[in-house]
């Protein structure tokens, strides 16, 4: 899959999650917890994962309106990316 | 694909185009040209790619390092992405 294709990926899994409850444009604290649990499910192995969930959604709430906008989403994919990127070195 | 999967793949991308020059933490003027050639198809069909790329290039590396590293390449993708999602709206 190319870089180009990869991007695209992002948009509609951001949309896809988003879009649950009718705006889908941000993501609520459920619509985060679903996308989580089927798209990191090496991280929701952790039996604290719903305090886990909790603490990542408030840290990516960077503007505290209580949702995820697309722009708060990338952020915080790309400090995971970056982490993760890190710990394989 | 998750995305938990997307990330590693973006990682696996930065570091196979990386790692031609026999130094895989960074990406030269010329491992960035041919990572765009083969990652993103539509943009290189412009007949002033190598311009746009020299640009890029050149807006990419924010510590004025002559290379890009992963962080680099990690922010530029995301305001690729959020470019990208603007205009899909």
């Amino acid at each position: 899959m190319t870089l180009e294709k990869l991007m695209g990926e992002m948009i509609v899994c951001f949309r896809k999650y988003a879009g649950s409850d009718g705006n889908s444009g941000t993501l609520s604290q459920q619509e985060l917890s679903e996308m989580a649990k089927k798209e990191f499910p090496t991280l929701c192995q952790s039996p604290k994962k719903d305090e886990i969930l909790k603490e990542i959604f408030t840290q990516m709430d960077r503007d505290k309106s209580n949702t995820i906008d697309f722009k708060e989403f990338m952020i915080f994919l790309t400090c995971m990316t970056m982490a993760l990127e890190d710990c394989c070195k």
